[in-house]
């Protein structure tokens, strides 16, 4: 665990991650010391750092203690940046660089194997979604929406799909969802809430290498209900495809899986391709 | 500084406070080591705890560690529950109750005494606070939209005042917002955001005894504007009457005066009341 560089495993309690959860996070599968998709986390936490006005951490250190880190075992290594202690109160100075970033590594989350043979079963969340432009698609660390999505998790459901005010798809609680009908993959823009996934963006920009057509588009609880297929994404577990969801079951479609052929195999020798 | 009750300063990098802002917080003004409402804070941090099922924390318990901690110069004492340090993950097991309870204390803010004699121009947030019935009313700790807010703060403002995505009023980043309309006080519901301030639960509670009508009712940008007079309100500062809000100005009404004497002058001993 690393704590700006230094080797620790604690923060001070008035650093403006928890004051407020005034910061970002990445959290990146590492496959025998080394980090997958790595520039792409990085690309999204710039990002992040820009749209919350946070201090951008250069990109060699980033890579240097996410190595020191992840050396050894498979593992999934979280990346913070804060905006560290600073004054009491929301305002903040910009001219103040103050931040605190933090590596630390956990094991590779232990994921049931029928998960990726058989298919998982989604629920749907009570919990919706609420709609903010401007903190759509960076990864931040308000998380209670999340948290509360995942109220009274029942044992068989893998995951849960959450919907915005307005009925429209949004994402998984900790993946991003595609579905397929009439042989076009669509996910939702995620222009007014959700994160944007790496896996999510891996996949909108490789689909067409597989002359696999895939759109960025809102839909609503009905299309995804007679969608052709569904599956759900991240970084870190790859592709889960969706065989029942509420009162619908769903198979497999070719195209679903010629994706996770892509994706769950081997992850690290094909995202070097 | 307490972390649960021993002393410490600073906490796990995975305690879900930092995490995801898994947690609630209140700001108490203490005066010569007396916490000053002291059960009405108590009763909205259960609240929250309610809510987020947080495990309840005995109130005998976080009385004698805020008097501790408050022992004397006059400070403002915060408290953090959080849900803890947990298995990785959104999900939470509600039978395990591992919570993280933070007291600590800060100087008084300094703040000028014209915002009290003469009074405070208040500004407008391009920011708009999303819809989120769930999340109402309590002090959990994702706070991204105040601290996104109070960017770009001019000296000159003291206070800046939030619509939703309805153009509804709800709230000020760190304060709650009163108008006078034809001898009637208004403040918003915060049915669907904001956060229910116990300074306003105070007001609310005691203009009857000063025969002042007070009302909790949503109204929009122009009814703000064209309000007879304007007040915000916190726990720690008490009343700042808002004399220029955008082009406008304002005078400050009998009621607001009586208000303020009520609140601003010797807080401690009213409160007692």
């Amino acid at each position: 665990m690393l704590v700006n560089g230094q080797n620790a495993d604690a923060i001070s309690i008035e650093d403006r991650g928890l004051l407020y959860g005034d910061g970002i996070f990445e959290t990146i599968l590492c496959e025998q010391g080394k980090p997958i998709l790595f520039e792409q986390h990085v690309g999204r936490l710039h990002k992040g750092c820009e749209r919350l006005l946070l201090a951008t951490q250069d990109v060699d250190t980033l890579h240097s203690e996410v190595m020191q880190v992840a050396q050894g075992d498979d593992c999934v290594i979280k990346i913070m940046v804060t905006r560290g202690v600073r004054a009491r109160g929301y305002r903040f100075d910009t001219h103040d660089r103050a931040y605190t970033r933090i590596v630390y590594r956990s094991p590779v989350p232990k994921i049931p194997e029928n998960y990726y043979r058989q298919g998982i079963s989604l629920a749907l969340s009570d919990y919706r979604l609420p709609k903010n432009e401007t903190l759509a698609g960076i990864k931040h660390l308000n998380r209670l929406d999340q948290v509360l999505a995942c109220q009274g998790w029942e044992a068989e459901i893998a995951e849960k799909v959450m919907l915005d005010h307005e009925g429209l798809v949004v994402e998984g609680t900790m993946s991003n969802i595609f579905i397929e009908t009439e042989g076009v993959l669509i996910t939702p823009t995620l222009n007014l809430g959700g994160i944007e996934g790496v896996m999510r963006d891996w996949l909108i920009n490789h689909a067409p290498q597989l002359s696999i057509d895939c759109q960025q588009q809102d839909f609503d609880l009905v299309t995804l209900e007679k969608a052709d297929a569904i599956f759900m994404c991240n970084s870190v577990v790859g592709i889960w495809p969706v065989v029942r969801f509420q009162d619908y079951t769903y198979t497999v479609s070719d195209n679903v899986r010629q994706l996770m052929r892509l994706v769950n195999n081997k992850l690290s020798a094909l995202y070097k391709a």
